[in-house]
């Protein structure tokens, strides 16, 4: 019983990452997206995309890592992917909270989920690497449907959001192939500038 | 790649999903929660409360079941728990919507995520009744932090509450024990009608 106050705990807690919203928009939308409703995506895509892989890998544990590791940006707040003034890795202020947030459960669950989104962040597994393919296709999607969406609300041209973008090769090449494709097709439809 | 144009279509179409509003509200919030959020947190629960479920359960399929879920009320809508006027079982309707949203990807997957969905609604496997312990806990938590919520504004008391509640059992008695004693603390703080 002690255990499961304490993951009634982490689970009311967690509930905030439904107002950390995200510089990009929902599909066709001006609405902003938020931490919760991205994750669950990333999770959807992972379920149908997973034999894209370039490496086998384990589907439960890249569900973990795209479901938790965004959790981190409830006391950090949302760190954009063209934002050039901030660090994107795994920073000493996201150390501390996910070790607040991930330290509200049983120690062994602790953990677990604080070495799993380190394991996300470091990028270095193949499940790491296929989640942040997930992560980086859901915004492109977004992107083509919103005439640009953050590229030409930021600025971003099509070399930037390249080199942003060829790390998904790690994850799945043909999903990068699928990419290139799409972001040809932005410049031609001129939403992306080069 | 033929597979990819299809799974991403799919991918496009479920965006929808975080525009179905449910009747619950985030935690001490007025602002309703949308079936993306509340998917994410189902399965958030899935991974921390997993070992408390009754018998033995993959863990994976229960993500699948509670990430796909509510993909149906995407032409449907939101069906309220305590709303006597619908029926809640696997209508006529929602097994079109199903064919229709899950039939965008190849036909392999869609097979898989209909029949997962069918195993939720059916609710007899050891899955199911855990991913329905899920649906049910998380409504809860958010209402006794927002005295009452949707028991308050829609007149529900302690009998028709426990009535729907019970089956919690099926999946985790341990669980359903904390239960009980939320529903009689939320009794005597007067946020639950007897």
């Amino acid at each position: 019983m002690e255990n499961l106050i304490k993951q009634i705990a982490f689970i009311r807690e967690i509930d905030k990452l439904k107002y950390i919203l995200r510089k990009t928009r929902l599909i066709n939308s001006d609405r902003h997206e938020n931490d919760a409703e991205h994750s669950w995506h990333l999770a959807m895509m992972t379920i149908v995309l997973a034999k894209h892989s370039n490496e086998p890998i384990d589907v439960l544990k890249v569900l973990k890592m795209v479901l938790i590791h965004d959790i981190v940006e409830i006391d950090s707040g949302d760190i954009f992917l063209y934002d050039t003034s901030k660090n994107h890795t795994n920073t000493a202020e996201e150390l501390k909270t996910a070790e607040r947030i991930f330290g509200l459960l049983p120690p062994e669950q602790t953990e677990e989920l604080i070495t799993i989104w380190k394991e996300f962040e470091l990028g270095q597994t193949a499940e790491a690497k296929f989640a942040k393919t997930m992560d980086r296709l859901e915004p492109l999607l977004q992107n083509t449907s919103n005439n640009g969406g953050t590229w030409a609300e930021f600025n971003v041209n099509y070399q930037t959001v390249y080199g942003k973008k060829k790390i998904m090769a790690q994850g799945s090449v043909k999903i990068w192939e699928f990419v290139e494709g799409i972001l040809n097709e932005s410049v031609q439809k001129g939403i992306l500038k080069k």
